[in-house]
Parts: structure tokens; C-alpha cells; sequence
């Protein structure tokens, strides 16, 4: 791969709660994605808990390797948090009360009709050589530090208000400080094969990728993702290289493949519904609403998804699905048939064209040997056709639901064909 | 706090993926989990690329500062995975082929009826220092190594691959390993108070903690959590110890205490709902089936959820929810009018002692000046009474559902009483 120098930053996340496990660090991948898309490279994430010496020990890490060292949380009003006057022991300076903070802060809360609290007020005390970076989404401050060509970034922990000032502060001041090259990334979404089996179908074409086109195999809970990156001085050519790639990717996987970068399986199967002029209507018994939920995450669903009807119960199954008595007394909830009858009742019932169901068994307790837990029916019914697939899976009620709901959709997206 | 020599840890992320965001990790998370459990504390997190001068030096730095290395990620069978061969040039030895190792992907491949391809193969490859950890989940083996007095464990990034491994095969030889102190975690739950308020509101009863206890503010998407830690000798002492202090606490907040440690509100309102002989059912509009999601989400709610409604369409808030047309004319779908309706339609279609709904505008689209995106109601009705109230939140469509989801179950809550 092409070799160009880059600018590398360094992510540390502080905070107790990240190495006791009791929080996911979601900010770390969000500001990764930020960087990539202006050509900073993330060397290294880090964690490390609210104690002077690890905080001191990492700073003084990542000055050595990276030109930017982005830091998130301990800037909380509580006594746990020691970020800010760890940083201040790093730049050998103390803490100053801010005016532009102490103002923003007494804005915050006067604009909440809250009484600014001694606590809050403590917020607004800022080591002597940061510049104070606004935060207009939180009370914590934002800070920039410099120390000759290296860059801190301070931010708060919560995610919405690191976004924000990220968003709004610093990717802007991080472009006009560095310059940076193009990096291009593709992200191929594939559903329904496993890791290696895709590896073996594409053999041929990984084998042939251009130099500066280096691919990656990314197996996740919803399928497999390939990563092609391609990196360069001129984003045209890296986007129409990479596009010619991917038209002879699509004639050796392209069934597999149900989206691109942002795609989920919920926008997917949005998009093929308009195209297909198509409404739809959900009756769910195992994946209780997950099914629904991952449609209406989708901007303007509304255009195509007209309801659904949650049927734990059989009552609900037989009383607003029309799901016959006989046919749950003869072959029970868990069968082809009711889902079937639930797939094509719910699309009579909301007057849609299209109608998918699930029904199974979630566990961790309800099996029998017969039908053990993480027996699946799923359905799918149209004008022309009403069919079922059974899945198999495991003990986790979370997992299972989670897997039931991306297989109905796959399912639905094959069908619709 | 009392200080007790403590064995201690570091986890290792290797992953490209990981360092360009497009995966979060949530490994590390469940594996810190875990490790407390056994008193075993982690001191440091770290996500590296799939590089091997940064896979040596996270090496030998952790090495130097725990006793025990946990690495995930990069064993796949493709070849962006360098893992395995980067360990073994940190052990200075080879990689031979582990007949143990052979025969596990063989069969792994066998009782799937698929064939054992040439790539897999190249699985069975391992450091010839490392002790091959068998890994019935997947066909990435685990590999356990030690360097005098530490120990190295490397292990597939796939979470479920890896918490099996962890659970049955590390864990156990972690604890014959080492000599661990004990840790009590107690965490309590808050909803409908912001971290400063609380901090005052307890502020006495913090200060009063006794010196083997340790309090952290955690706040989060679904509230602010409290966790108390203590660490002794004697985890019955411990338990009762912060028993005592719990029960202060309560004196202070009790009522914005839904639950503690893996409670989630879901499971909180489940189990009120058990113990009050309540049964329930959902209507919602811009949730889109997260509520039921929620409740479901949790272990036996079928014994009181009965089902719901995902009513997107005006006409299915109608049709089978029994909002009046005029209702939906003069006062809008978004509207305290519309919720109570629905959800007191939901509670009598779904024969239930309880309903809940949700109408608003989730966005980013559909908003009015009147009623700008953000703007929610949510609905409680039981055989006594019908109520509901208005939520304003921001512009973001999947952090309006999330809200509005927690809200309405914590609206709940308190109206059960």
C-alpha cells in the first residue's frame, strides 16, 4: 500500500467506569470515524481509570507518538473527577477561573431556570494554558492545549456533548492546524455467508486489488463487512478506482451483498420497498417489537410502514391477527403455520402489500425437546406467495431476538427478490 | 481507601477496524466485568491496528505493568489478521501446526457439513510456546502463554467466540493461577435527576462513606448510576457493610431509585408489575415497537405483557386502537388528546389492567413551528385513571426513540406508584 505521511492522534478515555466495565466506551469509534474522514489516523486507543499517575503516565505516552492526543471524560463536577488538574500537573501550570466559562456555565443554567450551584461554579476553574473551548450542549468545558507541535483536546465524557463540541469546535480547528491527505474508505455490507466462505469466492479478486487498495475483513453480528481503504492526494480518482473494484466484487458476491457504508438492514430494505412501491406491516411474538424498531430507526419510514402488532399473547394472535384456535391447538405458536397465518393477517389486517412475522422461543426458559429454546419460525407474505423459513439458535434470549430480527429482515429482502 | 495488594490487568483490542470506528468494542467491557468479578483489576485498556510493530510495542509496555495480558482480535483466517504470527515474534518462537488445534476446526467444520478449506486449515497454526485453549464456539483457537510470572492470553475478537473461551476455559485457569482479594461492587440505579443535584441532595451522606468504600458517579443515557466499592477480605462483611449504607442513602433519594446493578428499567418495571398482579400492553406511534422492545427484552415479561400496537399509520391509531377521527383533526396525532386515547384503547382492545403510548416526532423531517421535531407525549392509563405528559428532546431521530422509550417506562413507574 502507497505510504504517505499522515498525521496520527491518539485517543484516551478516562474514567473508572470504562476499566470496571460498568460503561461502553461508544466515543472512542465515533471520534475515530470523525478523524478518518479528514486523514487523521488513530494510532492507539487507551483507557485508563481516575489515578494522577495512570492519567500522567498516558499523556506523557502519547506526546511521544502521536501529533494529537484527543482526551474525554473525569471533567464532571463531582470529586472523582481529576482530569483537569492532572492535565494542569502535565503542562506544569495551575487552575484559573475562566470569565468565558464561569459565563457559559451561569448561562446553562439560568437558561434551565436553575440556581448555579458552588459545584458548577467549580467547572469554570480551567488550567492556566488552555484555551477554553466552548461547550454550548453540557457544563463541563471544552479545552486546547498546546506544547510546540503537539495538540490536547479535553473534552467532556458524555457522549451528545463530546459530539457536539467535536463537531462544532475541533474537527474545524484540527483542519485549518494540519494538513492532511485523502484517505477514501468503501464499506461493503454482506449478509447470509460466513467469513471464509466469502474469502474463498473472492480469492481471486483480493488477490488482483490495485497497491493502494488494501482490503479488510470486518465479521460482525450482522454479517460479514468488507473495508476496502485507498489512500491517495485526489478523492475523485480514489472514488472511481474503487468503484470499478467494486463492480467486479458485485459479479462474484453480489447477492450477498445488501448495502454500502451507513447501510443497515433496516435502510436497506427501506430502500427496496419504495422502490418496489411496496407498504409493509409487522406481527411480532419472539422478537417483541425489535422487528418495528429496526424499521422506524430508518428516516422517513413512515412512507412505507404502516404498523405492527406485537402478539405475545395467543389471545392477540387469534383476536387481531385472525391466527386460527385450530391451528395453534394443533401445531402451536412455534410452527410454520402460525407464523404463515401471522405473516398474511397482519398485511390483511393493516392493508399493506407486504406482511412479516416471527415467532420462537426466546429462552432462557420455555423450550421443551420437542421445539428447545431458540426455535425460530419466520414469515413472510404477499399478494403471490406466503412462506417460512425455521432457524436454529442458542440460549441468549438477547441474542436470539437480536439474530431473529436481521434474519426476518435478510428474509424479507431475499423475498422481495 | 484500604489498599490490598491486587493482581492486575491489561486487555489488548487488535483490530484495524477498531482504530478506523467501525466496529465499537465492546469486548473489553464484558471482559472488565468479568475480571472484577474474580477481583482481578484492570489498569489499563488499549485498541492497536493490525500492524506488527504496534502489536509488539502494546506488548511488551503491558508487560511490563500487569500481570496478566487479555488480547482479542486479529485470528481470523484471512490475511489482514497478524495476531497469532506477531505473538510469536514477541516470544521469539515459530509457528507449528497443534494437531489438538487441527483436529477442534476439522470437527468444527465436519458436524456443519462443510468442508474443511485450505484457509482454515492455516487456523491450526500456533506459537510453539502457546498452550492451545480449546474454543467450541468458533474456529479461531484460544492460546494461553506465560513469561515467567505473566501471563498472556490471546483469544478471537468475535464477542460470542470470546466469552465463551472466557467464561469456561480462562476464568477458571485465571482463578487456580492467582491469589485474588475480594471486591463488592453495589451499583444503584437513578432515573429523573441530573448529577449535580443528586451530588447535593447526598453530598452529607458521600462524605460520611466509610474509608473502604469508594463512590463514583456514572451518568448515563438511561440516568445517573451511583457505584459504591469496597475491597476486604471478606466479601459477607462487605455486603452488609454497604447494606447499611444503602439504606441511608434511600432516606435521601429513595425515590429516583428504580434498581441496582444488572437491573434495567425494563426489568424494574417488570417486577412492580409482577408484585402489583398488573398485566400491560403498548401503543406506540414514534417509538416504533422500542418500548415493547424494552419490556420484552426481559427474561418472563410474558407472564404480564400481553402485546402491542406499533401504530404508525393514522389509520391503524384508528382502526385498532379506537382514537377518534376528530380527536386526530382537532388536536393532531402528537397530541395529549391523541395519547391518552391510545393509550386507554391499547389497555381495552388488549384486555389489560394497564396501557402505554407514545405519539411524537421523532425526526429529522415532519416537523412544525407549533410542534417542532422533538416534541413528544407519552400516555399511562389504568382502570382509575388516564394521564400524560410532554417531553421536548432535540433533533436526533434514534436519541429521541431512546428517550422517549426510557421516559415513558420511568413515566410508568412512578404512575404505578
Amino acid at each position: 500500500m502507497m505510504e504517505i505521511q499522515k498525521v496520527h492522534a491518539e485517543i484516551v478515555t478516562i474514567g473508572d467506569e470504562i476499566l470496571y466495565g460498568q460503561i461502553t466506551d461508544t466515543n472512542s469509534q465515533w471520534m475515530s470515524v470523525e478523524l478518518d474522514k479528514i486523514g487523521i489516523k488513530v494510532i492507539r486507543k487507551s483507557s485508563v481509570g481516575d489515578d494522577e499517575i495512570e492519567i500522567l503516565t498516558i499523556l506523557s505516552e502519547a506526546e511521544k507518538r502521536a501529533d494529537i492526543i484527543l482526551i474525554t471524560g473525569g471533567l464532571g463536577p463531582t470529586n472523582d473527577d481529576i482530569t483537569k488538574k492532572t492535565i494542569a500537573k502535565h503542562f506544569n501550570c495551575g487552575l484559573i477561573l475562566n470569565q468565558e466559562a464561569l459565563k457559559e456555565v451561569s448561562d446553562f443554567f439560568q437558561k434551565r431556570g436553575r440556581e448555579l450551584t458552588e459545584v458548577n461554579k467549580q467547572q469554570a476553574y480551567l488550567p492556566e494554558k488552555a484555551t477554553y473551548v466552548p461547550n454550548k450542549w453540557g457544563t463541563a468545558p471544552g479545552m486546547w492545549l498546546e506544547n510546540g507541535t503537539k495538540v490536547f483536546v479535553s473534552m467532556p465524557g458524555v457522549p451528545f456533548e463530546m459530539k457536539g463540541l467535536m463537531t462544532h469546535e475541533i474537527i474545524p480547528r484540527l483542519k485549518s492546524k494540519f494538513h492532511c491527505p485523502v484517505i477514501y474508505h468503501k464499506v461493503i455490507k454482506t449478509a447470509g455467508i460466513g467469513e471464509s466462505f466469502l474469502a474463498e469466492k473472492i480469492k481471486s479478486w483480493e488477490e488482483n486489488l490495485p497497491d493502494e487498495m488494501k482490503l479488510a475483513y470486518l465479521p460482525g453480528f450482522d454479517g460479514v463487512k468488507l473495508r476496502i481503504t485507498s489512500l491517495g492526494k485526489d478523492e475523485a480518482t480514489l472514488i472511481s478506482k474503487t468503484n470499478q473494484e467494486l463492480e467486479k466484487l458485485k459479479e462474484l458476491a453480489g447477492s450477498y451483498i445488501y448495502g454500502y457504508d451507513d447501510d443497515t438492514m433496516g435502510s436497506a430494505i427501506g430502500r427496496l420497498l419504495k422502490e418496489k412501491k411496496h407498504t409493509i406491516a409487522t406481527a411480532e411474538s419472539c422478537t417483541g417489537g425489535y422487528v418495528s424498531h429496526l424499521i422506524t430507526l430508518v428516516p422517513g419510514s413512515s412512507a412505507y410502514f404502516m404498523g405492527g402488532v406485537v402478539a405475545y399473547d395467543n389471545r392477540i394472535k387469534m383476536e387481531i391477527l385472525g391466527v386460527k384456535e385450530e391451528t395453534l391447538r394443533e401445531h402451536g405458536a412455534v410452527s410454520e403455520e402460525t407464523v404463515k397465518e401471522m405473516a398474511e393477517g397482519v398485511r390483511k389486517k393493516f392493508k399493506t402489500s407486504v406482511g412479516i412475522a416471527s415467532t420462537g422461543i426466546a429462552g432462557p426458559d420455555g423450550g421443551t425437546e420437542e421445539k428447545p429454546v431458540g426455535t425460530v419460525w419466520i414469515g413472510y407474505s404477499d399478494q403471490g406467495k406466503t412462506i417460512a423459513k425455521k432457524l436454529v439458535f442458542g440460549k441468549e434470549r438477547e441474542v436470539n431476538i437480536r439474530l431473529t430480527g436481521l434474519y426476518l429482515l435478510n428474509f424479507l429482502r431475499e423475498s422481495l427478490g
